[in-house]
């Protein structure tokens, strides 16, 4: 697919990830225009003000209004709100995408709540940050990056198509993948450690109200992402909540086998269980 | 303390930290001669062709010969059978030091181990990194590092002015503090992380084997300490056990507290929870 472009893509959420769409997509020439709506006013003012966006709305339901691209980039937790206050104004033939961190139910949810005429596409690019908010966004964000785009059954051929070529135009591999099986892997690799980055900072202020004073680069880099909205990774850990749950069974079991070889001083089961972690973890890398 | 200086510097264990506490002694021309001794005879002649040793020698005996400044900066799994093996050749007057993550039992001991006329003085530089190795040495590890010194009421003074100088002279802040305070400190902030680190990653992979291949900067920043030794971690957490086993059941116990707010959807209360660490964690910075 070449020569796409879109006339104009309504942005419903003006934070990291959706300021960066709107400046990808303006500097590789995919869109007529970039119309915002979002909950701050100040916000929505300083997107403008900074050429981010075209111009901006009071409602989401004017913001959609005749486009052909609508991008749900709010926290997850807002999408339902959003849709619901907003269908009624989507154009028949839009594409509606989203970069929320959850897929599973909500994709097929979201399905249901389109208009006829009306597709969506679950979309998940993989450059969440401790940072956010537009002055951290940027038109390159999505470069070294991946994408997961979740079609369905039901997605329409040629809206899966313009989802998957705009992506791959902001540069990330963009890999299709089944709703549920992304709440399966991202409950692993990002929910899970979102979690557990909370509990640890939580924990060392417990034991030791002074040792935070004193972390050093390991404790820095562990626990950055606990620096991370509490909003928007309470919202996600709920919408994925059966994965999130068995997740946290499997670590509580392996955190418990590892401290009955700590209670026994087994030197070779610690350093068989550590030893396993460090070759899986050295095999995807340093950055 | 101005113009002081070592004659002879043996260095027990020639990795990341001795090889760059030799090169910033150097730099700051505060020894005569450094002489290594470890386990790998190819690393030592590596060591001195690139000048971080003048020379080394087959046994920690023959390091230590002379002497008059000590630092083990081996894996602390390993100071007892060196001290053992080379207190005999200690020079009446020498100070002996360490650079080990753990402090607590193991100075008491290091002091009884030592022979008449020579004091030992417990230090922990906090510039760990997943890094390891001569290579990721360098004269200015410890410029922005702290360095903790753990005197007891045993100290030679004039020894902990000494190590208390030879920190400083490298540029960390130099914190005294009780030795066993250290090792509930760092259980909190740095040994509890990386047992925890290397129990996230052989959870992603267990749960969903192909999910590693799928993380983000979150997961890679978040486990990034599961790829340091496995040996020198499961030492440091056999020697600091007790206060491992209490970081364990109280992050266990936070755990299932934020488990149950999830089985319940209770979104308050892991609002609340993942508020506080947000803040805990927004206040110690970001690198």
């Amino acid at each position: 697919m070449t020569g796409f472009s879109f006339e104009k893509i309504a942005l419903l959420g003006v934070g990291l990830i959706g300021a960066s769409v709107a400046r990808a997509a303006k500097k590789k020439g995919l869109c007529g225009e970039v119309v915002g709506y979002g909950r701050s006013r100040g916000n929505l003012m300083r997107a403008k003000e900074k050429g981010i966006l075209d111009a901006f709305e009071e409602t989401a339901a004017a913001a959609c209004e005749g486009a052909d691209l609508i991008v749900l980039s709010a926290p997850v937790g807002a999408f339902y709100g959003l849709v619901e206050s907003a269908a009624a104004s989507f154009r028949t033939g839009a594409v509606v995408t989203d970069t929320g961190s959850v897929k599973g139910e909500l994709v097929y949810e979201m399905e249901r709540l389109m208009p006829a005429g009306v597709s969506f596409i679950g979309g998940h690019p993989i450059a969440g940050s401790d940072r956010s908010g537009i002055d951290a966004s940027s038109d390159d964000l999505f470069v070294s990056a991946k994408c997961i785009v979740t079609p369905t059954e039901r997605s329409d051929k040629s809206a899966l198509e313009k989802v998957m070529a705009l992506w791959r135009a902001f540069g990330p591999e963009v890999v299709t993948m089944d709703p549920h099986r992304h709440d399966r892997i991202y409950a692993s690799v990002s929910h899970l450690p979102h979690l557990i980055a909370y509990t640890l900072v939580n924990t060392a202020a417990e034991l030791e109200p002074s040792s935070l004073a004193f972390s050093g680069r390991g404790f820095l880099d562990t626990t950055r992402i606990a620096a991370s909205s509490h909003e928007l990774w309470r919202d996600i850990c709920l919408m994925n909540r059966e994965n999130m749950l068995e997740a946290i069974r499997l670590f509580r079991r392996n955190l418990d086998e590892l401290s009955g070889y700590l209670a026994a001083s087994d030197a070779d089961s610690l350093d068989r269980e550590f030893l396993k972690a460090r070759k899986l973890r050295g095999a995807i890398g340093q950055d």
